[in-house]
């Protein structure tokens, strides 16, 4: 037995393999995971697995590793949120969403930390070792909303699009400003004073940490979808391309101290539409179906870790330290979405309800990023106090909110998202109103949301798309693509209705029904086949095969479903012949 | 700047993107990969790379890490290979393939150790201190035949199937032969006296590694069966657990020191039937997909770190025994190959040509298992001898035999591939041959390959299919299979030819043909679109729309190519109504 040379590989596999089966577990029960989000039940998975760990071996089961999280289980997450974020509401929104995550953001770490401060100055809590540095430290990393965990509840929810949006982007943008406060304080608590200069150095920080993941992000995603320009002798690694771009952007935007989650969105948006286009419609199945995979698998893996790392000896107990900032969590979040939706709705038609800012603040769930920062700080003599309070507010927000906000949702009847996608004749009209709208801002002078999409849509048909697609001589109007996306899955559905509609004896259904004295003949021959060659059904397959055959053996160029030997239309069949060929040259 | 902290995973996606980016070069003149090999590039390629780093810093480039390319690169190309092998020319042929995997490796193993050994006698190479053990060691690792790279040269070349398969299935299984050998002998270099128990302990380990491996590989093949039995409602993790657990039957086997290739190859092989048919169709284009291209990165990086490595101070060089080890490996193989085949060919009907037994032994191609393995021996005065021998090898079968095996192919006129697939009525045939040749076994009281093929699928069909298969009161024929494979694909096929058949501004065939005099002005409305929002323009389109609208919209349910509104059967539409809506349910 040989385990020290395979056990990286092995462990790593097993606890991907946990991950997966726990997920199939929940979902033997159908009505588990309608109660109970997910996210929940990993956690628990995770704090048995780590009694387990704690009980066997009597000391503390290993914490996730920030490193790990960071390089590894964060990147597929956001690069899956990105590639698949709704990019109309995005955008329609990025206003109100800036707001909120910058903002927002800065207004919860100030208030929790000074308020955070205040409790800290009751002699009676035995606190007052706790500096103001170390409470807006504490404050800049329990003050982001987590993506991750906000994704896992919110899509299980199906709330509109709109409020979708606001949450989810808020939680993803945020990532620059946590980045720069955390920073920020963890070097002011390191410095013997700060002078004036530091601070303006990081408001600066700002606006260098966020654009430049956006330019970073853009430049990967450009080069990725010129380098799939390249790939049509070669399709199967394209899918690749997708993912060693995305990954580079995140890992370089880390380098220079950038914003990692928001280089990666960026990358993401910014290729999807030129990759989408230039790779095989198979690579493209491969591309989304296994980005679902690897972020479902990070997800798990995040939230099992989550558990385990809850138990242990990490933790140091205050109880009113630990109230108070579960309580100023949910108080400052609920002041900052009520005080910034005002102003918001100044100046938007679209107002936000009460109900949707009720969401909103109780959207605001916190999760692995903020374990892993609060793992990530220097040591100090209450490091462990923060880490407990980290872990009751983890643990409250996605036990407590994330259990009862479906309930809350059917209560106050907030609006949900649209069951059926949007129509042709709705698309059209959209289209319709933004060329109109783009018309009427440009004649007023207004430099609107309109205007801008305008002149990007014109600098992307007039420059980015010769340079990054394949076939740029051909630009497909996105209804042709809409008529074609539809028309190929219905064919598909045509032939999957044929087969799957009446069981695997009837090839099809109109060959049931053309063949339908054969057809029970069939069944008999198909479902003996397996057993014994029995001379008598082999000859009754013989007979049925004969009579078959000839359609069959058709399906080169010349055979259709719709056209049956007897009334098909030679003119029909000879331009369905002259289209294949065509097709293939 | 931050690089420490990235370092891991950027420097490993910077490989990999190099060997993509070297992929697609090579591709982008079409006219290199039909000359040269894409493996001799790419070695080629890892040279100038190893060349610049050794000019750069002056010190021997990293050499491939034994641990990283036993360990993750090649079970992604074993993985495929077996997930892909064609069963049925496989099993055909196993006897010859294991004839050759074993005997002739053995064969080869002894007959390059000893008359290396006999070399190393003449005084004038001053070579007498090599001793036998390890002259035998070194012919252990440098007689097996290489997967990687057999797979690389004979899928260019496209020769017949059971050409291919002896070689390639011969290059699979030789390494639990391998491993033995070259455990055995490298345990008796540091033995002090080798006992004769020892070397039959070393003969039963034959059966030891070989059979165990298969039967490791079998029970996790299983297992991952029975999973994909209750992933029906989390669709998205499916394809992780064919990757999951077919890595782990390869730890598992190399753990307990049994042969890793051949675990992977049993576990593939035997899972692949029962998978395919439990996981949805999307999951398994993603699995074939990733599988492709995992294989396919693997397989780049293993020839540019194969190049990168040749570079350096790692060698001694001594003319007469590197020439004599590539004379001696070129000459036991033939000699090899003739001989057994010389035995196959009096017990079967299909002999083994002379043109192919010359392809068999001159496709004995060497690659990155002997390489790594050279370098994992134990620390003794003539490894660097070793080391530059085995390169020598490499690098000659590689460059000279598999650049020159594709214009002997063609010289020699071997039997190539056929480039169609068998017609459905072929299929029927083999089957019942199939069946017809198992009764007459049966009744002659022969126990032949027909006879046990029939006893399998019995017991499959009895107990496996039961306990595998999600659906197993369904078992759907082969024929049938086929037939709505065919119809998939021919559904998919007209959808295309609508669309693609005429360039992009024609929605589809029909559509073209029926609105002859609008398709031309959509022409017009759809490349200006992209513009400006011309009024005249966006008339014309909704004139156009408004006609036809009707059809598209009614995609929903009764929405069907083929019946246009004039000429739908109302029966038949209802008909493909209910069909949808029992779908559905």
């Amino acid at each position: 037995l040989d385990y020290q040379h395979v056990q990286v590989p092995f462990e790593i596999t097993l606890w991907i393999m946990l991950a997966s089966l726990a997920k199939i577990g929940f979902h033997l029960y159908n009505k588990l995971p309608s109660v109970v989000p997910e996210s929940c039940l990993l956690i628990f998975v995770g704090l048995i697995m780590g009694g387990i760990i704690y009980g066997l071996n009597d000391r503390s089961p290993p914490v996730m590793d920030s490193d790990i999280f960071f390089l590894y289980l964060l990147p597929p997450i956001v690069l899956d949120a990105g590639y698949f974020m709704p990019s109309r509401p995005f955008f329609e929104n990025i206003g109100t969403i800036l707001l909120y995550a910058v903002v927002g953001t800065i207004w919860n770490v100030f208030g929790i930390g000074f308020s955070l401060y205040g409790i800290c100055q009751v002699k009676a809590f035995r606190l007052q070792d706790v500096s103001l540095l170390h409470n807006l430290l504490f404050g800049s990393l329990i003050a982001a909303v987590d993506p991750v965990a906000v994704l896992a509840v919110f899509e299980e929810i199906h709330v509109n699009e709109k409020l979708h949006i606001l949450v989810f982007g808020e939680s993803l943008l945020n990532d620059a400003v946590t980045v720069v406060l955390y920073k920020l304080f963890r070097s002011f608590c390191e410095m013997p004073t700060i002078k004036s200069v530091d601070v303006f150095a990081g408001v600066g920080k700002f606006f260098v940490v966020g654009l430049g993941g956006v330019l970073v992000g853009l430049s990967f995603g450009f080069t990725a979808a010129f380098t799939t320009r390249f790939t049509k002798d070669i399709r199967v690694i394209e899918p690749l391309f997708v993912f060693l771009y995305s990954y580079l952007s995140y890992l370089t935007a880390e380098m220079f101290h950038l914003s990692g989650i928001v280089a990666i969105i960026a990358c993401a948006m910014g290729m999807k539409r030129y990759v989408e286009a230039n790779i095989s419609l198979k690579s493209h199945t491969t591309v989304k179906y296994f980005m679902k995979m690897w972020s479902s698998v990070s997800d798990t893996l995040i939230f099992i870790f989550l558990g385990v790392s809850t138990i242990g000896e990490n933790h140091e107990w205050n109880w009113p330290y630990i109230c108070f900032t579960v309580i100023f969590c949910l108080v400052w979040r609920a002041l900052g979405v009520l005080v910034l939706t005002f102003f918001v709705n100044r100046f938007h038609v679209n107002t936000i309800t009460s109900k949707d800012q009720f969401i909103i603040a109780y959207g605001g769930l916190r999760g692995a990023i903020c374990f892993s920062l609060v793992f990530l700080l220097p040591d100090f003599h209450r490091k462990k106090l923060f880490i407990a309070a980290t872990t009751v507010v983890i643990l409250f927000t996605v036990f407590v909110q994330g259990m009862t906000i479906r309930p809350l949702v059917d209560l106050l009847a907030v609006k949900r998202k649209r069951e059926s996608a949007p129509t042709v004749g709705e698309q059209i009209h959209i289209r319709f109103l933004d060329h109109l709208l783009a018309g009427i801002e440009d004649i007023s002078g207004h430099w609107g949301q309109y205007y801008w999409k305008d002149k990007l849509e014109y600098f992307n048909s007039k420059y980015l798309q010769k340079i990054l697609l394949r076939e740029y001589d051909q630009p497909k109007s996105s209804i042709v693509l809409l008529y074609e996306k539809l028309e190929r899955k219905h064919a598909i559905e045509l032939a999957q209705a044929g087969q799957l509609g009446h069981g695997p004896a009837h090839p099809s259904f109109l060959c049931s029904a053309f063949f339908c004295s054969t057809s029970d003949r069939t069944v008999i021959t198909d479902q003996k086949l397996e057993d014994t060659p029995n001379p008598d059904v082999l000859d009754n397959m013989q007979e049925i095969l004969a009579r078959n055959l000839y359609r069959i053996r058709r399906t080169g160029p010349a055979y259709n479903r719709h056209t049956l030997p007897g009334d098909s239309e030679p003119t029909e069949q000879a331009k369905e012949i002259l289209i294949l060929r065509h097709k293939n040259l």
